[in-house]
């Protein structure tokens, strides 16, 4: 019922990442974040069930563009280049480097959010797989293109965020796939 | 300080594979699964930790295969054929068919178990990078050749576990191995 406040959702998402890089993840409490965005405790949980949503929250939103992607590309791509153009677009939501940098970093710090980032990752190949399933691609073909996809953004995004280069993150993929067509060309 | 059971381990094992499958992971304690096995609970934790470890004790021991059969590989092998070899070689470790189909499924039921098996992953692909960069690998090569290879155990392990056609686990490595070079070319 409390009044609206502007961008209070990004405010709360700024003193999250500040306070789990500060503290730790397991140290920062939700009343500190609101305390530090200059809003009430009851504020932050309207907009995050818990601590973790404010780092996951993008995952839902990823996994449907992606999908989404995949599914209304053209009809003569190759599975392959039907999942790089996805990733691809990824670029419009991956271009706030020094936010995912310090989202990487906290995440890093502790074992339950890895845990919840394999998660992510294994749910988006999964989806990968069923989108290419629904374009006519057999099994086991859906799945190792889905695979092979989830790799190159595995190393596009880890690539993307030590790059001193200011590459954008759709030109990374590019690099990253032909890197993995000669890996496994055995080149 | 118990008298010495012959084959525990085995039994214990056996015993937790069953009472995981029949009441579920959750459900079956240490104290059931002993007795299932003919052992006292104590028995049970001079070989486990905990419920988990009965099903992840090998994961450490894979790694360790992995590692070692990438590491002395020869030289002259392009990066992704000594990680294909280093697959190959885990037919010695993957015969009981039914044994891992069980397993598989208890797994499958339970989102902490799957966890684990995700990290499990994780850790063999960084591994893997790690062996294949003091192969002299460089990077990004080295970490998407650890992906392709985690992506190819993935598929070859669900392929086998589904096969009907009693294809050993080497051979359904060199398939996925062809298989993802197909769709990473873009065919």
């Amino acid at each position: 019922m409390g009044r609206w406040e502007p961008n209070a959702r990004g405010r709360l998402e700024q003193a999250a990442l500040e306070l789990y890089s500060e503290r730790g993840f397991e140290q920062a409490t939700a009343a500190e974040i609101a305390a530090r965005a200059g809003l009430a405790e009851r504020t932050f949980f309207r907009y995050f069930a818990d601590k973790r949503e404010v780092l996951f929250r993008g995952a839902g939103e990823l996994q449907e563009l992606l999908v989404d992607k995949v599914a209304t590309a053209p009809d003569s791509l190759a599975p392959i280049d039907a999942v790089a153009i996805a990733l691809e677009a990824l670029g419009a939501v991956f271009h706030q480097r020094e936010y995912s940098r310090l989202r990487q970093k906290i995440i890093a710090a502790n074992a339950e959010l890895q845990e919840r980032e394999l998660i992510k990752l294994a749910t988006l190949s999964t989806a990968l797989a069923d989108v290419l399933r629904r374009r006519g691609v057999a099994e086991p073909a859906a799945s190792l293109t889905a695979e092979a996809g989830i790799a190159v953004f595995k190393v596009t995004f880890q690539r993307w965020i030590d790059d001193t280069n200011d590459r954008d993150f759709g030109q990374l993929v590019r690099e990253s796939l032909a890197e993995l067509r000669a890996v496994t060309a055995g080149k």
